[in-house]
């Protein structure tokens, strides 16, 4: 069972479908490749010598040295190297579970598939450990693999070391974020977030709620404008008020629902046209506001997006501000895709004006890798979220407490302490860790974009302010059909698991794909191999 | 190294801080004790001879052989004993990580001790993997134990194997919900999930879906009743109408919370009175409706409790559906808590009529012991949620599908499958297993709710219909403060670290327990167990 390695001789003593014991000799700068363990955790013992165990993440590349007795612990979803620094040494490696190297799934499934593939009825009498353990491993297995670098279909891509490891946290202490007693240090860490979040946008003071995504911080906006807006709406609800919300076309579909779930009904949603680079039109949003207000209505809400979900486009946040200002109109910034530029001194001009802003959507689930879902609702209005929230009758829960009980904050009772998913990044990674990630993103947009426009078939839809790169491809031969070649192109390397990224169409009916850059490993040549092998498709 | 034990021989092999690896020895009919390995992994090759693995789970316990060349792996948060079948035997046992034993933690905490023992703050550059982790395990350490059968704070206790396993999926795809193309196997998951509760409701139909909390549940149902109810409404709001919303005194904070959220207003909320034991009273209910009815207001909504927060009380669901039915009113029921009771033959009676509500509440992720949250709305509508929440701007998402994308019935976009966390301890425990526990626990109730009524300083506020003992602590003496003790004792049973159990007040300002039966492991030898601590409390 000995296998001679370049440098390095490994002996495997135990191999087990659950685990693996493996013995290795090292010289003088012998090294491993750069390697990964999948879902493995991985524990190497040093027995002898002195190593450096060079690991990478997402964020940064990380240097430490280990001596005889200690154990050089790699983390899932971490890349590692070993390499010896003494004469000679000899290592202990514990690998668990041992798990078949898991094939990457990006191809399409459909419904009759996966009731063949795992058994989702549950029976009378239940199933033992090995075979739940089976089915969920099935699961695992046909589920999309997220983790992949070819993952570019949503507005997040890739799991990390942090967040496996805060969601084991979170598993292991199942707590309530309801009150203080129940959650004393999950609470903090919430509090410690939305406080740096806060100082990061430049607010003087903050407040803010982990809330159960985008979409609901979204909402959360809109109900905090009312409350602050009409003095007995809390008591009275909104019948009589004829108000008004104004989004650009562009914007999240989430406030047209928050407009319908909120009791404003959807005629309230005023939709704002948007300029050939997918940003707000101020002309059109003051022409708007102005012909609501002289038929006496109230402009409770004006949204900016910071990263439109197609075009990743940013609205001229400080030109809305100002006008907000002007008007007394509560500003929201929806920042759930763009917001992490609020951490980059080169690109932070995007959202400009942010601090002028009453209200933001922050997704760290996003760009940044948390955990779904790990969004923030933060204003600097410090009262209005208790003001808007908290209700009387539940004294069974909310007894006196050091701090205000979160989830009088809230509209979730029991929940799970989110936060501490983009608590683990941030402290793992430090602000400028934050900031690099940013920016090295932008700089792989930047080559690509420039990349992409001296090729014949590729057609880049709009320079892109951030990092949706929209492309159209064009057929190999004229004559052949132009407007659905992309979607062609998205489905073939979907069924050649090859690539799975998202599509979206023009006005005019011609479909283009959209790559989402997110992955922490992502670099201009995997984005260019996409291409290439979009260039490859056929008729087929 | 060695260790003689009763009947096998153990030798460490390696143990670090990270791992360990034993072998042992053992002839026919040796066994350990029953025991469990906290949050590592335990993993045992069988290297000679047949062994027999007994495991507990809070749910069932489980038998299984293993011969040589096999692994015995033993999931966290399980309990088991290994047996030596054959004349001899030989094991390899490795443990992941090897963590010292944990302390239950349950005593109070302050925010200046918090922040000396955790360095909650973010840095500019970031900290290595060796500090996060170490970061983490504290949070970990200081946190609630809510596995330990001593926590018996909220409506639920204990950390399951299954939701560690059910996690672990959740972390590693992470992938969302919003569509079927993203999620195929997990809508799949969720799909499933609603439709065999649904049959266990007894509905015909079911649509539901899986929403953050019970709270939001409820919130959910209002929107759907008003769906229903306004034929433009989704486009007008509600302007105009007087709507009302019926709820017992005992009901979750949750629907006055929806009363503003949704728009209405709190003074939409209409509180109906409660009998001696908690339930709703149908004379009172019966003349609110009247009055508002001769209001010219519209009966929107009416809603049941299905296990009250405080005394578990069951609200009488079949005269309120006839009620309901009568008047063509919107019947909710409210079964975050007491809503398993559909599982079990003996204690359904309790719920009766439920099968004729429009719509249900359920928490698995309470006395289940799911993750937070898992939590279901179901209705029998099943076009509603679909109706009521589906919305234009989506289309850079939603595109064709096999089924219908799951985002379109939520008011989340991203989310993960939470319902997983329920599949797979409803998968792992049959729908038997999902009876008996709740039967169990009722026995322990029982058991208990006599053995108090024979304590003469413990008085039973009420006798309990489900889950909850309410019991106020007399003093030792007479003289001393009768309202306050309980909470006393409380507080004490906190800071000597020995449970945690909740309290409340009647309306006169006196104080009692409430004790929550939800652990898997609790019975009833437990509970007196905390009674007799509480009754040794004196005066310190």
């Amino acid at each position: 069972m000995t296998k001679m390695g370049l440098t390095y001789t490994r002996n495997i003593l135990v191999q087990t479908k659950e685990f693996e014991i493996v013995s290795c000799e090292w010289q003088k700068d012998s090294a491993s490749a750069l390697h990964n363990h999948d879902w493995s955790l991985c524990h190497v013992l040093v027995q002898e010598g002195v190593f450096e165990n060079e690991s990478h993440n997402g964020y940064r590349t990380e240097f430490s040295i280990y001596e005889t007795g200690q154990v050089m612990s790699t983390p899932r979803g971490v890349e590692h190297r070993i390499k010896c620094l003494s004469a000679k040494g000899k290592t202990l490696h514990v690998y668990v579970p041992k798990l078949a190297e898991s094939k990457t799934h990006l191809s399409p499934i459909n419904i009759a598939d996966i009731k063949k593939l795992v058994d989702l009825k549950v029976s009378n009498k239940g199933v033992k450990w090995n075979e739940l353990s089976s089915e969920l491993s099935k699961i695992r297995e046909h589920s999309l693999s997220t983790n992949s670098v070819y993952f570019m279909n949503q507005l997040f891509s890739g799991v990390s070391a942090e967040t496996i490891a805060a969601d084991e946290v979170l598993t292991q202490t199942k707590t309530t974020m309801a009150t203080f007693e129940a959650s004393p240090v999950l609470s903090l860490v919430e509090v410690e977030v939305v406080k740096q979040l806060g100082e990061v946008i430049g607010w003087q003071q903050t407040e803010g709620i982990t809330v159960p995504g985008g979409s609901s911080a979204n909402f959360m906006a809109l109900h905090c404008a009312r409350q602050r807006r009409f003095e007995n709406y809390k008591e009275e609800g909104l019948a009589g008020n004829k108000v008004k919300v104004f989004v650009s076309e562009e914007a999240h579909y989430s406030f047209r629902k928050a407009c319908i779930v909120l009791g404003l009904g959807s005629n309230a949603l005023v939709t704002i046209k948007a300029d050939e680079n997918g940003r707000l039109l101020m002309s059109d949003l003051s022409e708007k506001v102005s012909h609501a207000v002289q038929k006496g209505e109230v402009p409770l809400l004006v949204a900016a997006t910071a990263g439109t979900t197609v075009f990743g486009a940013f609205d001229p946040v400080k030109e809305m501000a100002a006008f907000c200002k002007a008007q007394g109109i509560w500003l929201h910034v929806d920042g759930a895709w763009g917001g992490p530029v609020i951490f980059s001194k080169q690109h932070r001009h995007l959202i400009d004006g942010i601090q002028m802003a009453d209200s933001f959507t922050f997704d760290a689930h996003k760009l940044f890798g948390a955990n779904l879902t790990c969004s923030f609702f933060l204003t600097k209005h410090t009262t209005v979220l208790l003001e808007a929230n908290d209700v009387s009758g539940g004294d069974y829960l909310f007894h006196e407490s050091e701090m205000v009980d979160r989830g009088r904050l809230s509209w979730q009772c029991g929940r799970q302490a989110e936060a501490i998913s983009f608590w683990t990044i941030w402290k793992s990674a430090g602000t400028s860790g934050l900031e690099n990630f940013v920016d090295r993103m932008m700089k792989v947009r930047e080559e690509n974009a420039a990349w992409i426009q001296q090729q014949p078939r590729l057609k880049l839809l709009k320079n892109p302010d951030y990092l949706n790169i929209c492309v159209q491809i064009l057929p190999p031969r004229a004559g052949m059909d132009e407007a659905g070649w992309s979607l062609h192109v998205r489905n073939q390397l979907r069924e050649k698991n090859l690539t799975m990224v998202n599509y979206s169409t023009t006005p005019d009916g011609t479909t283009f794909l959209r790559l989402i850059l997110a992955h922490p490993k992502i670099n201009s040549e995997i984005v260019q191999q996409i291409f290439q092998w979009a260039l490859e498709v056929g008729l087929e």
